[in-house]
């Protein structure tokens, strides 16, 4: 005897999602078994929706519902600053600062020699694009602080100076509220490197 | 700025799911617009079919396609020893080794008078009208080695025993291949108060 169809089938498609194996994809199922009716409703809609709806930009490559996005067809932000991050949740990440008022760029994913992912395959040819037609006058490179978004920062630094465009990286240091007790030894090279004058 | 309403109320529901917090929810639903249309569309699918095509056994209260389910309507089971469970996942486990053919009873939790859970609030009472009309000899009770298993455990031998049915619990003991230096102290004090002649 096994599972009835239903469940079984159920429990397949949470075991598809990342980090959820056959035990927590069961207890899932089971429990959705067991939610509102209207709640369940929902969450189907809301994964057909969240398919359905969605695009990337076409400029910037962020998750949006309109094309262009929101912030590349705001004429209020700085258009001669573009912010490159791996992905459209690092977008969120920055806007929720509130502090950043240019524009952006999405590679979705960075440059991997190690996983054979070559510039070819992120979102790197549209940005090239897009510094040949416009003002932009500084690239601010926010990828992640892997080896990784380390040499995708390398890589595209070296495209995109010798066309005379200031070509800027995030700081790296102490994250604030860390203890110098538990930061690692790069972090605490970085930042004895990187100092500054108080 | 905030996530696009479609993928916002995609982590909503995520986030519903017993052990998934924000970060795992957002995660989760950027991972779900990255996959194949045809896998979301069988996910949203399974979703509304477990919840519309599922049914509680009307006799034993397991989970079931058809009502009564396929092991209340085998004939072939043994009918004399109901084996009664918490969830509809155990009954699994059981029927996976193979070697119990009686009939279940599926409880739906257990008594827990720290949460306020009443013997009511169980799938207790028609258990009780199976006993009255059937030819039952034997309950095994199976309900985990909890206290509040053990509590439930107690409350139904109370019940039933005046009734001339005999009740039996699962063994307490090492668990198969385990360490006796890893076992914890009341497994071990089981395991040496039940101890089997050689």
């Amino acid at each position: 005897m096994y599972y009835p169809e239903p469940i079984a089938k159920l429990i397949e498609s949470f075991s598809k999602l990342p980090g959820i194996g056959q035990k927590t994809a069961t207890r899932l199922a089971f429990y959705t078994i067991g939610m509102e009716d209207q709640d369940v409703n929902e969450f189907a809609k809301n994964l057909l929706s969240a398919k359905r709806d969605l695009h990337f930009c076409s400029i910037c490559g962020n998750l949006t519902q309109t094309d262009p996005c929101e912030i590349c067809s705001d004429q209020t932000r700085d258009q001669s600053i573009i912010l490159v991050v791996e992905e459209p949740k690092d977008v969120l990440a920055m806007e929720k600062i509130r502090e950043y008022r240019g524009l952006y760029h999405v590679l979705h994913g960075t440059i991997s020699p190690m996983n054979g992912i070559s510039p070819d395959e992120i979102n790197v040819k549209s940005l090239i694009t897009r510094l040949m037609d416009s003002s932009v006058e500084e690239i601010i490179i926010a990828t992640n602080a892997t080896s990784d978004g380390e040499a995708t920062a390398m890589y595209l630094a070296r495209m995109i100076k010798p066309a005379g465009i200031k070509v800027t990286r995030l700081a790296r240091g102490l994250a604030v509220g860390s203890d110098i007790e538990y930061a690692d030894e790069v972090t605490l090279s970085k930042a004895v490197e990187n100092r500054l004058e108080l």
